[in-house]
């Protein structure tokens, strides 16, 4: 069973819980407009179910809106960012603008940050690039749920890593992946929902491969997706996100849903935006990439598959149709806002009252 | 059985095999250094088993050596180099040092490459960044050999991507990985061996799993690692160092093993070079990733697990062996070695005469 909202009318539950909780507007604004449009896409396990923990952070301290992120060093084109322990969404906005700014001047630009949280979808920010006619990329850092090969337990972060390519007028090609195989999110959804799991997506205790979605994050490590491949850009990411911008690392970063919710925990990230134009003619590059896509579309299909997609083609259908009809959320996302609903004591029409 | 052979002298009968051929001595001894280097690491599907294929389009005119890339437009902070169809080693190490001098003014670069060739492994160049202190990216694209979700034929290159991080006094972490669940040399090296495949490495005509190497390349496609995450990773290399550059993207780029000897392939690559000194102070940067290192083989391992590695630990490992001992070639890699002293009448005492 589903909820079926507008995005207009979720969009303001989402700035008004803020605004309750303390968040200053265009804090609240911002965070909602990126887990909204998580939501639209369909990513529902990084879209406004989040919005409850964010919101107990917020109240107890350990996010902050009384400040604003800042660029406390760089350079034409790079710079390192203090989030300040801001809403992790606001700092990210912040610095992939900063990338975007000066990468429009010297053709590609890194920016890191420290003193962040969790950010939500890493893909939003790589798309705020990719709608500036920009190739974006975006990653974080995270305390570890995933093994590495040959581990007992977990070693990294199922740090993502997310990248947007502008295609012109149509949609930028968009994708977003956890360095595990799933990202914690699925695992804890599908625990929710009561489904099993793929044996490929947790480590039980021991280090062997299970189906027990029960077992995460407490007694299970996710697996990195393609074994060495997987753990492998994590440390890559691990090292833009956190070595190199003064964040905390691994087992250094703190929680965000279970930690302690009146301290930061002290994520990095990491944007990067390559400007497109400053490399030669656009309408070149876009000519060239529509081709690409168009040969994709005209592949031969395995059998009961009707057309080859480029990454984000569902998501930005699911968008479009969730701009007309709303959105419907499913029943775990329905039932988190309804937590949130009275937390902050705010009870809209569309939104059924949490079961007590 | 395998064959014995020191790094000198491998490196001695690659030039000279090079110089017959028609190189020029500075390209023989870069094209030497990179593929000695690799096999040094046992990465032998990527070292001097490929000479042979590269010295026949090297004598056919495919692979030129009567000319050097050139940075044919650029800023602080990127260049697009175009490769005059020069032995690729040659034009990627000219790229990724062209990326290094601009990042270490500019803490990022960027230089994309067109009119290049197979370029070996991706991780020597990646390597080049990390030995002067820099975090290094390198990528390139290929002809399709790899299947998208959904596809029935090859849609993408095995596109490889590597980074290299510096760690200090200690051996640089290096992760080099094909955007297929493995390279295409790997199925070709089981075959020749006449060994069986995993079945999530190739698909056959109907894009079902197999275990058949020989039906690779002419009747299989190679799969992407993790589905749709290899093929998102395959499409960000092909924008990074086909579209953006001027190479040929997809079906345009020639197969540079079985396509004409006598035409250039038109590859692109993408290196990346970011400065960690220009960001802050090295020996922070150095100090933090020795503890990440540390804490890392430090975790709890699986059981029969010794200790849990960094990407390459165990390829440094072997390369250290090889300076002492000498490298013992495959028969796969000496066949071809051998193959190509027939071809350029040059016997050194190590190399097993070809079986007639």
């Amino acid at each position: 069973m589903s909820t079926r909202v507008s995005v207009a009318d979720l969009q303001s539950f989402c700035v008004e819980a803020l605004l309750r909780a303390g968040a200053k507007e265009s804090h609240a604004r911002t965070v909602a407009e990126v887990l909204v449009m998580t939501d639209t896409w369909g990513t529902f396990t990084h879209g406004t179910k989040l919005l409850r923990d964010y919101v107990k952070r917020v109240k107890s301290g350990g996010l902050r809106s009384d400040t604003d992120p800042t660029v406390v060093a760089g350079g034409p084109a790079w710079a390192i960012v203090d989030g300040g322990s801001c809403l992790a969404h606001v700092t990210s906005v912040f610095a992939m603008q900063q990338a975007i700014e000066r990468a429009k001047k010297t053709g590609i630009a890194y920016v890191g940050v420290r003193n962040s949280c969790h950010f939500g979808a890493a893909g939003y920010y790589a798309w705020l690039a990719a709608k500036e006619g920009l190739i974006g990329v975006s990653m974080a850092n995270d305390i570890p749920s995933v093994a590495a090969p040959g581990s007992r337990r977990s070693v990294t972060g199922s740090n993502p890593i997310a990248y947007a390519v502008p295609t012109g007028s149509g949609d930028p090609i968009l994708l977003d992946m956890a360095s595990s195989t799933v990202a914690g999110g699925k695992v804890y959804a599908a625990y929710q929902r009561g489904e099993p799991i793929p044996n490929n997506w947790i480590l039980d205790e021991e280090g062997r491969p299970s189906t027990d979605s029960s077992l995460y994050p407490a007694k299970a490590a996710l697996q990195p997706f393609a074994n060495h491949k997987g753990y492998g850009i994590a440390l890559l990411i691990e090292t833009l996100s956190g070595l190199l911008t003064g964040a905390q690392v691994t087992w250094q970063v703190g929680s965000w849903i279970w930690g302690d919710a009146t301290k930061p925990t002290g994520h990095g990230a990491a944007f990067i935006a390559i400007d497109i134009a400053t490399m030669g003619p656009r309408e070149v590059f876009e000519a060239r990439i529509n081709d690409l896509i168009g040969e994709i579309h005209a592949a031969p299909t395995a059998d009961g598959v009707e057309q080859v997609l480029v990454p984000h083609e569902k998501e930005w259908k699911r968008r479009r149709k969730a701009m007309v009809d709303g959105i419907d959320l499913p029943s775990d996302v329905a039932g988190k806002l309804a937590g949130l609903a009275d937390d902050v004591d705010l009870h809209p029409a569309w939104l059924p009252r949490a079961t007590p």
